[in-house]
């Protein structure tokens, strides 16, 4: 067996592990961040859980950092007291990105995970089978329910060859990208082996697990071997390590296969992460500011490779040079070494940890300039700028960049100063930080806890199960691609709304049509028409949430992202697919979709018709029979509900 | 003499140096901030200016440092561009706070300031006379007018002792304002002497200095003796270092004695920097945040002390303990030090460099909680937060009360754990960093310059003259101690806006009277209402232009703040005074106040009467013929551009 079946066999509590059936979990870890993690709090709630039943669960607060207004804080409220009454570990505001913290402090190979956050697959360079999800499937886990996927093809990338100087892990995941755009990945799990992975550390790998979320894939997994144990022990947890290889005669469903050593310094250009071409493809493009940090960069390398470039040079008078450390360890270990210092001396502008530009909590470029990120993502907007032009890349890229104020390919810059790839000493053991960790109260006294909730923070709306037959108006037609950031999108007037649906349902699709949500309430009940890979990027439940409170029932697209996808069934969003893909280009605004004998035809059959004037569209369904249940039922909440009224 | 009417004398340009009386002053400097600045930039351009006149001009960017979205980078592309337009310095984004930054690069002794930061005045801390005024009286001293001011009395305040053991310099200036309230300093210029000054550093008289501004007082003054050589040597610039000392028999208007040995740790409580009571007396109240930086205690000690204490301890779960380092020459110091390690190893969410929760640009605490600050400013909503709940206090208090989660007297938390006040080994040559400072282009390059401009960055609007009648509906009535901060909001929400007068105008008297852009704008031309020392704080503007913008055409208040009393005058808002402050309560919304022949009586006289219905209240102005060719013109802009077209 490779790596992702152990995981998956270890862990199998309902169904047939071959590729399209539908397999339950065994959820060993849960992680959630603020920005998704009222409304898992508000679900666990409404579910009446009295203690999480995971072996461990950790809610970070690294989104909603900003605090323009009192909503953030009074979230961070909201979640300590949440984790003080259920069981969960808090990671309070500012101690760190979510990925990069838990595998610090917690990740453990042959474990699995279940986040609310579409980068908990980063997890993935321990050895865990982590999954991102849906806040309320993450909720299920909390209270011991199993996490239901659709098994996924095996992908396995062999890595052969070492990187050259000046190349890094964040050029191996854009390669991928180069290769097989935002949806390569779609329906499988990607699984790197080969003799390249020994040049590869546990945080380099964590970079490459990480944005296995951009090319749409289920998980990135990596074997549990001496890398792991390395990074384990420099964490203080040694004990924590197993060894998890392939066996030998481990086959893949997939196969592709990386030279290492063949790489060049990659970036993605706007407005997509598939969007890749070599940096000398662009080089000498003014920049207005380089970024360096995220989950997609997080590691103590990817920083002191930057500030070893920079030591003793200035950034560019017209470059915002930004650096966002990733975790409070990393940063007091960039403080030990020197690293700080030096990031200081050349002119950086360094931020509290978190996420921040990231998630377009902050650092918004101007408008007509362009931005370079280590970031994952740069979807259009996700920013905090309209038309904004963001491109990603590696620290060592946007390093140079920041010094020369174009963007800059390193090795040319090395070469034309006479500068050797720099050699890092690192320390072999991290710092270990855990002021900021606060540990689950014990039963007895987090039963007595109640929750902090201000007026922001409302309760989840009740949402009724799908008519047998409808007639929904056609309120808005997307493309292809459209990201989760455009149905409900993150950002600093956004996100202190996360955990109040009313309100933050007014921002719903405005980055692809300001005028939707208005449209919406006025047209009741409706249906929404996208492309190919409709729903891509982050995990959030709110893109499901809120156009589900303005009236939509139903989604029609060629074809889904698994998250968004499986969003849409736990919220009572009737997901279809076009039987002919040629028939999106028949469908528009003011076309009104009819559809009947819905119930009988989705509990035995993947095949509807819906009638649209006179003539008829032939669409179809992938939801699995406990899918089928929670859409004409409202969703899993109700469904959820109704379980535990029963038993 | 003494230090002010040295500073005085040798500045002046016209006028008598007797209290009460107009004087201009010869401006050696001037400060803008980025929240301010991008309207004195614009100012310049409307003035046809073709090069700063000072000795030396620096634009700060150290306000809109979030980013949300995109208008605050691009202000600072347009900082940018009008400082290599103009020949000014500028200050990156994330440098550094403007006073501290000023202070360790550019201020002397001897010298004058204009600044459009009501803080300015900290650099009377090295012997400066530095004045916080209205944007546009700084851009016409940039282009080489003199400063006009009323003459203020000299207050002289005698020190004697030494400081105790966990009180600091921040106490000090508590205890002026626990005496003397925020109007105890208007018309008065702060002048420390005495025995007392020989502990205290010149950044220990930073913080006192920088607090006059909440006294009211025009400015503050220290003489340049040896501690101020001292600290000058440790930023490389002996050189720059003159002696500025009172003559022995030097006299002062009016008297004031503290004895350093006597005070105790102060805190000013919700919601005025002049309610202040020990600490002991609301020790015990539980906090949510604990914040420790800004102009008001921005030093290294204030920093290293905070450091010290929580070394190797934790602060409390509930608390959010936040640090904000003041300059990036103090971040590197605390780095270079290891207090940026301690301060991370106690749980501190070190911040990027700038102002941050000073002005309200995030950091807002929950509702419901109480917050610590070490900050200058507790006036209502100042913080991001309706119904905020803010303390001011020295960086000992806020650093054990971050460690217990309560407000803490450090000294009965050092008595409790046996804890030495700590003895700190700061470094005598102080880390110069000028990699975020850029200097002036040379004026053929200079000449050259297009200003960067996007359409959030508008033309200032033109105002009308004030006409002989007028019939004015008040359209607001304001207690005591309206501040400017409630006149036109600081905050994430609004700071953006400081570029847009029609965007901003919005956000007019919002903390006050959320309706009252609306009704405003429905009215016309209006009036309003205040109390005593109407529109105190800061410095901005921005609360003259946008009521103005909105048809503000007269406020009658018991008594006026300096700065918006000038800023009044410059946009052409009359500013007059109840001569019985009885008549206060006689008005209410619904009246009209009527005036007649207001051109003769401006320009002859100082009495007027308005009438409302069938009374007569009699009323009074303090104008000079200066600021009524002003309000009869429609402000300085008009004025100045008559002049330059004339000449």
């Amino acid at each position: 067996m490779n790596v992702a079946q152990k995981l998956i066999t270890s862990h199998l509590v309902s169904g047939e592990p071959t590729p399209g059936s539908e397999i339950g979990l065994r959820v060993d870890h849960t992680l959630t961040q603020d920005a998704t993690g009222t409304m898992v709090m508000l679900e666990l709630e409404a579910m009446g859980l009295d203690r999480a039943r995971t072996e461990l669960s950790t809610q970070y607060v690294d989104h909603n950092l900003l605090q323009a207004d009192e909503r953030n804080a009074e979230d961070h409220a909201f979640l300590h007291s949440a984790c003080r009454r259920f069981g969960l570990w808090y990671s309070k505001a500012g101690n760190g990105v979510s990925h990069p913290t838990h595998m610090q402090r917690f990740g453990r190979p042959g474990l699995t995970m279940a986040g609310s956050d579409s980068h908990t697959c980063a997890a993935g360079c321990l050895g865990m089978l982590a999954v991102g999800v849906g806040g309320v499937e993450v909720a299920m886990a909390i209270a011991g329910e199993p996490l239901y996927l659709t098994m996924p093809e095996i992908w396995g990338v062999e890595l052969t060859g070492e990187l050259p100087p000046w190349v890094s892990a964040k050029d191996v995941i854009l390669e991928m990208l180069r290769r097989h755009d935002v949806e390569g990945g779609v329906n499988r799990i990607i699984e790197y082996h080969g003799p390249g992975l020994a040049h590869l550390s546990a945080m380099d790998r964590h970079v490459i697990a990480n944005m296995g979320a951009e090319l749409g894939a289920t998980t990135t997994v990596f074997p549990a071997d001496d890398a792991v144990r390395t990074f384990l022990r420099a964490e203080e947890r040694e004990d924590d390590f197993t060894e998890l290889l392939a066996d030998e005669d481990a086959t893949y469903d997939v196969h592709d296969h990386i030279d290492l050593a063949a790489l060049v310094p990659l970036v993605a250009k706007p407005t997509s992460p598939g969007n890749v071409v070599p940096v000398s493809e662009v080089a000498g493009t003014e920049i207005g500011q380089a970024v360096i940090g995220s989950s997609a960069n997080p590691g103590l390398r990817d920083f002191a490779i930057a500030a070893a470039m920079v030591r003793g040079r200035q950034s560019s008078d017209a470059v915002s040079f930004d650096v966002n450390p990733s975790s409070r360890q990393i940063f007091e270990d960039l403080t030990k070494t020197g690293a700080t210092f030096d990031l200081l001396g050349a002119g950086a502008r360094l931020h509290q940890t978190g996420c921040l530009g990231c998630i377009g909590m902050g650092q918004a470029p101007a408008q007509g300039t362009n931005s370079l990120r280590t970031f994952p993502r740069n979807f259009p907007g996700r920013s905090g700028t309209p038309d904004d032009s963001v491109f990603l890349c590696s620290p060592e890229t946007a390093a140079a960049s920041a010094l020369t104020g174009t963007i800059t390919d390193p090795r040319t810059w090395a070469e034309k100063y006479g500068i050797d790839y720099p050699a890092l000493d690192l320390p072999t053991l991290h710092s270990v930080n855990t002021s900021m960790l606060v540990a689950p109260l014990p039963p007895a006294e987090a039963a007595k806890v109640e929750l902090v909730k201000t007026p922001n923070i409302s309760s989840l709306p009740d949402f009724e199960g799908l008519p047998d037959e409808v007639e929904l108006p056609l309120a808005l037609k997307v493309g292809d691609n459209l990201s989760t950031d455009e149905i409900s999108p993150a950002g600093a007037a956004a996100l202190p709304f996360r955990s109040n649906i009313p309100e933050l349902a007014k921002f719903t699709f405005r980055p692809a049509d300001p005028s939707y949500a208005e449209r919406a309430a006025s047209l009741g009940d409706h249906a929404v028409v996208g492309g190919e890979n409709y729903g891509q990027g982050s995990s959030r439940e709110h893109a499901a949430i809120t156009p589900r409170y303005l009236g939509l029932r139903m989604v029609v697209a060629k074809s889904y992202a698994r998250i968004h996808w499986q969003n849409l069934a736990n919220f009572g969003v009737l997901a279809l697919e076009f039987a002919d893909p040629g028939d999106y280009d028949a469908l528009g605004r003011g076309d009104t979709l009819a559809l009947d004998g819905l119930h009988e035809k989705l509990r035995t059959g993947r095949d509807l018709h819906a009638r649209v004037g006179d003539r008829t569209i032939r669409l179809r369904h992938r939801l699995s029979p406990r899918q089928v249940d929670m859409v004409l039922t409202g969703g899993v909440i109700p469904v959820l509900r109704r379980e535990i009224q029963g038993s």
